[in-house]
């Protein structure tokens, strides 16, 4: 089995840790900002170092390329991730999976590893969506999800429009550069974790078979404000009352009906919310997730029956947006356990409770991705820190997943 | 029995609902306000009219004497409430205890009827705290609950302190002037009821026998803030999860307790209140009131036994504030039934659950209430509404009263 470098790639980590590096150790490093553009630099100075050729997209987004034998014909092997951060964000979140693409081709370069195919390292634009919503913008984009025009036209807080962004960049390229199933056989994104299983479960690897399908819904609870000293509870209808016993009943049936089921009430507000006003209305959030979207279904099924009245206020579920399940393809999936096995790591099979590029890539592109552990589950935090061994891990099992899928595909 | 005139207690009601009067009905007229300032010069100027002498204490409280037959040393009999709103108030919470007095205080004029003892009618200064807090601001100094100078040091928004407003107002009259028991011998406070009882039950007059006491409480529940995608539920510390079973269990122990407890959960504010992520921690208020100091003590036993973990997050109730109930005198409360039965009024006894002058006022001056209703049980709002019959029996009632407390006491 070939091995990356851990000296090269823990320099590499340090070097982008800079660009946007704040005083905590974390990054501030949104889409197209300089600090952003700092680091696409970085990373094409790298490429061409290494004989790599570079193309830029309508969306920003970069390709560099080293030739396989075969030429592009064959179809090449896609890999990457983000560069962006969120607001005092962490530095492995997306720009390790763009640094593990870097390692393995200097590997094969380095190596003289043969390889038929072009291998591509890619920087999606905007993943974090931090500046510019929405998030996953530029693979959205390809993959058809969101209308460019639309996008161009989103504007930051400070009024810019993420097109003039785009342009002042320097990095708004052509369409014909954009990544589509004529020139890519596969895409691998390799991504720390962001949660705790594989640390809890102490394994080194996360062979991801997908994406979780969301449903996020708004419940408005309505009951009827009154004098905290003068209405006896037997008038009273108290809408936080009513939530509260929402919330019990919504944990008795969920919690019973999958494992792997993750559902979160993060927001809540009550109206007036005055500690002498009895609440006449309350707001809460539900976002559940989950790989099967029959789960997914079982879910609604709850929300949508949840009693019409409780403690004499109305309950009012109402759908915000969802997304399907989004699985990976099966022939990659295997191609991972098999480096992983061959490396002799430990691992565990999972599907990614948070969203990708990866996602959307899926959808024109063969596609998975490649897990490694998050301290403490923790990210989009300047705490968020993956030990370097284990970054040199998943490197490995990307490198040797490029050279089984060339070999075999 | 006497009875005040109607039609003269209904061109009072309307007139002063013009001082601060608002668009939908309602008044905002803040304490030491231009408004406020109109109100008291046409009380003082009606107190004139009718023969009696104006005396203002060095809080702003006005009082208006007439004189009785045996003149100040058979102890004067005390009436009134305040004149100030909330913001966006109605025309009767306070105002209406004062114009009632009024009207009770014309009749004895006009109809000549003899009496002992001084009637005063007061205008206690700044009872709804709006604009200068805290509420019973006055009462609250002559019954030495509040410190006069921290009082004249309180600023309100526009950075102006009460003490600089009063002195402004000219109604910064003389310590001596203050309302104390070698004064008075009784002080009775008419007032809408605030609350939904009256109307429910179908009584005419609330016969009140005292304030309820208040205990305050903020629950802080403290879990760990994780990715709403990422964290499996068996590893997650919910705190808004774990503040809805509190919730739930409070309810469940204090809704057994006493029929006439009202507690209140009005405040919310839970952390960080994003959709996508579990909160960290919640507060939450909990205001419960009742008129036996026993059932409160309950009530704080429950509070504090509550457990100290629900659903892996830590619950800590903290105690904000207490008042203890107040019992009015019951000599005074025997003379109100008596005047209501002569009446041929309907009623119910009841505790005020709202705060009152007249619970300072207690602690010196022996001391009583009449409620009228609140239609819906509404107050503080511009809807809020006594029909002028209900207003008519309440002010019978205390014209009543004072005639009774004047021939025996």
């Amino acid at each position: 089995m070939y091995q990356i470098d851990e000296k090269r790639l823990e320099e590499k980590i340090n070097t982008f840790s800079k660009f946007g590096g704040l005083e905590k150790g974390g990054i501030t490093r949104f889409a197209l900002s300089k600090e952003d553009i700092q680091a696409r630099e970085e990373v094409i100075h790298r490429c061409k170092k290494l004989g790599m050729m570079i193309e830029v997209d309508d969306m920003g987004n970069i390709y560099g390329t080293l030739p396989g034998k075969e030429g592009e014909l064959a179809g090449g092997i896609l890999t990457g991730s983000h560069i962006d951060s969120v607001k005092e964000g962490g530095n492995y979140d997306g720009v390790l999976g763009v640094l593990t693409a870097l390692e393995t081709i200097e590997t094969i370069v380095v190596e003289k590893i043969p390889h038929r195919h072009p291998v591509t390292v890619v920087i999606w634009t905007n993943e974090e969506g931090a500046d510019y919503e929405p998030a996953l913008m530029s693979s959205g984009v390809l993959a058809g999800k969101f209308e460019k025009e639309t996008m161009l036209a989103v504007k930051n807080q400070d009024g810019k429009t993420f097109g003039e962004a785009l342009k002042e960049s320097g990095f708004e390229g052509q369409t014909k550069y954009r990544a589509n199933a004529q020139k890519y056989a596969a895409f691998l994104e390799l991504h720390i974790e962001q949660g705790p299983i594989l640390e809890k479960e102490e394994k080194e690897i996360g062979i991801v078979k997908g994406v979780c399908g969301m449903v996020n819904y708004e419940f408005l609870v309505k009951g009827q404000a009154d004098h905290a000293g003068t209405t006896p509870m037997k008038y009273r209808k108290d809408a936080l009352y009513a939530t509260a016993q929402l919330l019990v009943e919504l944990h008795e049936k969920l919690d019973v009906l999958d494992e792997k089921l993750v559902y979160t009430t993060g927001k809540i507000l009550a109206h007036p919310n005055i500690h002498t006003i009895i609440p006449d209305e309350v707001r809460l959030t539900l976002d559940a997730r989950h790989w099967d979207e029959k789960v997914l279904a079982q879910v609604v099924e709850i929300i949508e029956s949840v009693p019409k009245t409780i403690a004499g206020c109305t309950v009012e579920p109402r759908e915000a947006w969802s997304r399907n399940p989004v699985p990976f393809r099966g022939e990659l999936i295997e191609k991972v356990k098999k480096s992983v096995k061959q490396l002799g790591y430990s691992s565990i099979e999972l599907y990614s409770g948070a969203g990708h590029d990866a996602q959307y890539i899926a959808d024109m592109i063969p596609t998975t991705m490649i897990f490694v552990p998050s301290e403490g589950g923790r990210s989009h935090c300047q705490e968020e820190y993956t030990p370097l061994e284990q970054c040199v891990k998943g490197a490995n099992v990307l490198l040797n997943t490029i050279l089984e899928i060339d070999e075999t595909m």
